[in-house]
């Protein structure tokens, strides 16, 4: 599909590209790059791709398709770098997680003549670095690409293929629309979890092995989202921040009737909101985008396999 | 283990222990007793119990062991319901998640020659009804007791003998201890679970079947838990109303403290703060009570077994 791919940056998502093309067969060949020279080292050892570089404007010289997957708050110094070196045509993309300020940092670094289309895939896992990475992570989750007025529609369309060739459903909006999209989906509910880990952790009256033994009764539910890539998601607050504030003030608005119905013993109200959300649940089940199984059929599980 | 055992309200808990103690073969006959016709029925269908009565106390008639699971706003009505049939010597115990508020309801109903063992398994899923039990639910989970001061040791270790034959581990606590332990752990993350899709429900500038599709990047993880049962957790919180309040503002604030980090772009306190929980997952995963399938192994699962 694409004769020559450059991987800038090599985390979750980096990798599980590296493998998903792997699979699909969509790259002639793959240059790696990262600053990091141990990470560098191991994409080496776990043979993600055919080239490593510690230098990212080597890896993207000559590549059709260029993929950004670093943290977004790093997205300004990779484009200032890469820029010159890019092939004219090229399609450069990334994977970050806000758009708006995605397209604030790189555009200004990217000589006109490449295609900047930038992306987002829906997926994920708590886990990070090279490591992290599997073929099948895309398959059948969305993955958002928010082109600016005026890019190459045909330019688009090849990228959209290579998603779908990766497993991946794709859709088009507009950038600002994403991050506030986004902001409820995936920042603030990852924001809440690292929050409630937090009070937890901090209650002097619960012992912390008391938290972690009862921690099937709902806590851990949150916590698989509180062992989140640390920089990643402080780069997401730092770079989506009016449409987390907006959604954090919704929340805690929220919340302040709730604790109010639970102050007055307002039963009814509780009711009416516990059996609303339940069908939130059932239409994400319908969407295909979760599992029914009960527990997660995490109880099912005797010998938890390694990642 | 025991000759006859009469299980009062046949929800999960109550059908998971009827599969429990048929696996272990821990009860001679199990009497099965429930208000709802319609729930009485499936669980005749269902071939969960020996006996199935609509009166309580019919069914505790002659049981050495009798297991309370209704909601806990129905406890005080069920015990005095039961209260004047129970048998002499028998055992009197509950799955409530709330335990102060049980005892209170209970204990004055019930007559002094019996051993009432106030209990709360800590395992369930989001299912409810008859048709959510499973045997191996309790596997591996903790089941609190929180006897009262004086009462019969020797019914204390029958109870606990019962609970590890169905799979779990068993603590003892004192009940005010238990539900600020419960408060945190289970009954927050509910809260704020509820709170969190509620939110994303009624946002007008995200359609609902956004909110949906791009559920895998986070918002989805809250569902489950949010998807439990309405009645049981309207009386959770009527019933465990200062602890939970409790909690409630340790979060608000703890909150703040985040919003505030968020607008003045503190990276460093956010930093801090999403190192600080990733050591909580990893503790949980340690302690057996998770498992560490990168997304749950929700992705793998290409159709969904009907629970």
């Amino acid at each position: 599909m694409f004769e020559r791919v450059a991987l800038v940056g090599i985390g979750l998502i980096g990798s599980s590209l590296a493998h998903a093309m792997r699979r699909g067969g969509l790259a002639g060949r793959i240059a790696i790059a990262t600053r990091s020279a141990e990470t560098l080292k191991r994409a080496e050892e776990l043979g993600l791709g055919d080239e490593y570089h510690a230098d990212a404007a080597v890896a993207v010289a000559g590549a059709d398709l260029v993929i950004v997957s670093v943290p977004v708050g790093a997205s300004g110094a990779v484009a200032q770098t890469i820029g010159p070196a890019l092939k004219p045509g090229a399609i450069v993309t990334d994977v970050g997680s806000t758009k708006g300020s995605v397209i604030t940092q790189m555009q200004p670094e990217l000589p006109g003549n490449v295609h900047f289309i930038p992306g987002h895939p829906i997926a994920g896992t708590e886990h990070s670095g090279p490591d992290a990475g599997f073929a099948d992570l895309f398959d059948g989750r969305w993955c958002i690409l928010t082109p600016l007025p005026g890019t190459d529609a045909e330019a688009i369309s090849s990228l959209t293929r290579f998603w779908e060739a990766c497993g991946s459903k794709v859709d088009v909006m507009d950038p600002q629309h994403h991050d506030m999209v986004l902001a409820i989906v995936s920042h603030l509910p990852h924001i809440i979890a690292y929050n409630i880990v937090g009070t937890a952790d901090d209650l002097e009256a619960v012992t912390k092995s008391e938290v972690i033994k009862y921690s099937a009764s709902g806590f851990r539910d949150f916590t698989r989202l509180a062992a989140s890539d640390p920089t990643m998601w402080r780069d997401v607050c730092l770079h989506n921040r009016d449409a987390i504030l907006e959604m954090l003030a919704r929340f805690s608005e929220d919340l302040s009737a709730l604790q109010r119905a639970v102050r007055w013993g307002d039963g009814e109200k509780l009711f009416d909101l516990f059996t609303r959300t339940r069908a939130v649940r059932k239409s994400i089940i319908e969407a295909g985008q979760e599992i029914d199984v009960p527990d997660f059929g995490r109880h099912v599980v005797a010998h938890p396999p390694k990642p």
